[in-house]
């Protein structure tokens, strides 16, 4: 263990969020001195990644895909920083690093379980590591090949589509020759989608019955489906799905507010009716196979074939404003907070 | 066009059922003549297979698996009988057959729509084609072995456990080396499934609480389940999934009364929590594979290692009794009628 003179503001989680209310919930704290643990290194951080699956982790859920923050406790995501003091002989001061780690200006990390991966920024925005190069950009890869199964002249569906990853799935259904609609919540995030990004078409939830723009789009049915919400949308796709469907569940961001599980779509039989498969993935189940995803990533990046905006907050203290864009609409691309 | 001079009885659905009234909407009819379509075939019926997946084209229900059975039609299902009539080049008078055909002394069959099949009695029961070697041995081996892609040491559940298809899924997932927990709706089935099939456990969901059941018997989490009734056991087994499960659907029971779509388990966010594959499989679309799957079933049959109870009800007036079985409980095994 050692013991480092260094101020560092980090976050907590107060009480537990209901809803979007984060602000009441979340404070901003300050230590004057940061314990390493020995085995464990210490980052400076640059960037911390905004992603809607940390949500899951501040609720009560026991049966989540990892365990609830305890009240009180430093909220952590991932993070992108240097290594500044290190307990561990893998890791050496200087270093540019992803893993996760407290949402602070300083990170401890234990490489046995926060997954620290090195970056190298000399031929790429350090950034791209949360983004294209990292979890949103493996869990896409994963999506869209993978578990989507994705093949040349299938119809393709995706949605929060303008959000990190659904803008990444959206370019690389495109890649393996889909026609690929997207689903995203205003016709400012539709245009877009379609105009910037190749998307052949694209539906405003908010304001379409998507059952039914989904059907005059798609009469031949949805091969494959990238979920990311749940709830009434998925439903709306159901309804859609062609025979012997794929339905990629990736997040359910439609519940990540409840204590509660969610439900399944109303029309679920369509599973058998339709002998649809569903299923679900996480990305860190695959983070070890970085070294797989990331230089065909890198490959479609530098060829012009992916590409992903950066919504930058500046200032720790404004992370609450950067976090909640995740869930009130406002995100488009990769938001992160700059410190 | 053929016009046979036979006296036919058959049955009609005059309305449609709710739930199990099948006495007040089906009718047992009689003609003095069959006519037999030009490319078609006349069998007389030894036995007409009772399958609970009948069930949903007597919905309204457009998009099911099959279109609805239009009110007045001729019921029909799987029917084991022999040709008296050929309009077909390829089918002979004297060959017995398994084909889709009306629940009658006499069926039409069309071979372009109704699937049928020369089976051969000389070494095997006759009834046998619609048990371990018809599409209820076909559903439990694919169910098992491709969809469930089960293997040696998982732990298996199947629902409706003691009915045709999840007797031999049981028995399959046996040979497969799992451990193999069935739920069924009396202590009697419990028994029998134990005692006589080689199941490691049995929950009795009409008495049991078979979320905290499973649970006992399996904490190390559900590899595999197979699903044939959906509802409140789906989300039980749900709970007890372990990581990278598979639920296999094939029948969805609970649901097949309602003209309504039938909903998701209330804990379908497990499919993301634990990264689950739900994969819905129906029997007409392997249909085709029947020379690949009844050689490796009757193996196993010859030696010993699946078994099938049969329950006859003999005439076709009684069809009535027979068919409820599969709706309230009463079956054990396979439910024919025999002609």
């Amino acid at each position: 263990m050692t013991s480092i003179d260094q101020t560092n503001n980090f976050w907590v989680m107060n009480s537990m969020p209901k809803g979007a209310n984060f602000a009441e919930c979340f404070e901003l704290k300050q230590e004057s001195s940061i314990e390493v643990p020995s085995g464990s290194i210490l980052t400076k951080n640059h960037y911390l990644s905004m992603d809607a699956g940390t949500r899951m982790v501040m609720t009560d859920r026991e049966d989540s895909y990892l365990p609830p923050t305890p009240i009180g406790e430093k909220l952590f995501g991932t993070v992108l920083g240097e290594v500044v003091h290190s307990n561990h002989p893998d890791f050496n001061v200087g270093e540019k690093l992803r893993s996760w780690g407290q949402w602070a200006d300083y990170s401890v990390v234990d490489p046995n379980t926060m997954y620290p991966s090195k970056v190298d920024d000399s031929k790429t925005d350090l950034v791209d590591y949360v983004g294209i190069l990292g979890a949103n950009g493996w869990t896409a890869y994963v999506g869209v090949v993978e578990t989507g199964r994705a093949k040349a002249g299938d119809t393709f569906v995706v949605s929060a589509a303008a959000g990190c990853t659904g803008l990444l799935v959206g370019q690389i259904a495109k890649i393996a020759g889909c026609k690929v609609i997207g689903i995203a919540g205003s016709d400012e995030k539709c245009k877009l989608i379609c105009n910037e990004f190749g998307f052949d078409g694209a539906i405003n939830y908010k304001s379409e019955d998507v059952s039914a723009k989904l059907e005059s789009l798609c009469p031949e049915g949805v091969n494959v489906y990238c979920d990311h919400v749940g709830g009434a949308i998925t439903e709306a796709v159901f309804d859609n799905m062609a025979l012997f469907g794929t339905v990629a569940v990736s997040g359910l961001l439609d519940y990540y507010g409840s204590s509660e599980r969610s439900p399944g779509p109303k029309n679920y039989d369509l599973v058998l009716m339709k002998r649809l498969r569903i299923e679900g993935f996480f990305s860190p189940d695959f983070y070890r196979r970085e070294h797989e995803f990331n230089p065909i990533l890198r490959r479609w990046m530098d060829a012009g074939l992916i590409k992903l905006p950066i919504q930058p907050t500046k200032g720790l203290q404004n992370l609450v404003d950067a976090y909640s864009k995740l869930f009130d609409g406002r995100n488009i691309g990769k938001v992160v907070v700059e410190l």
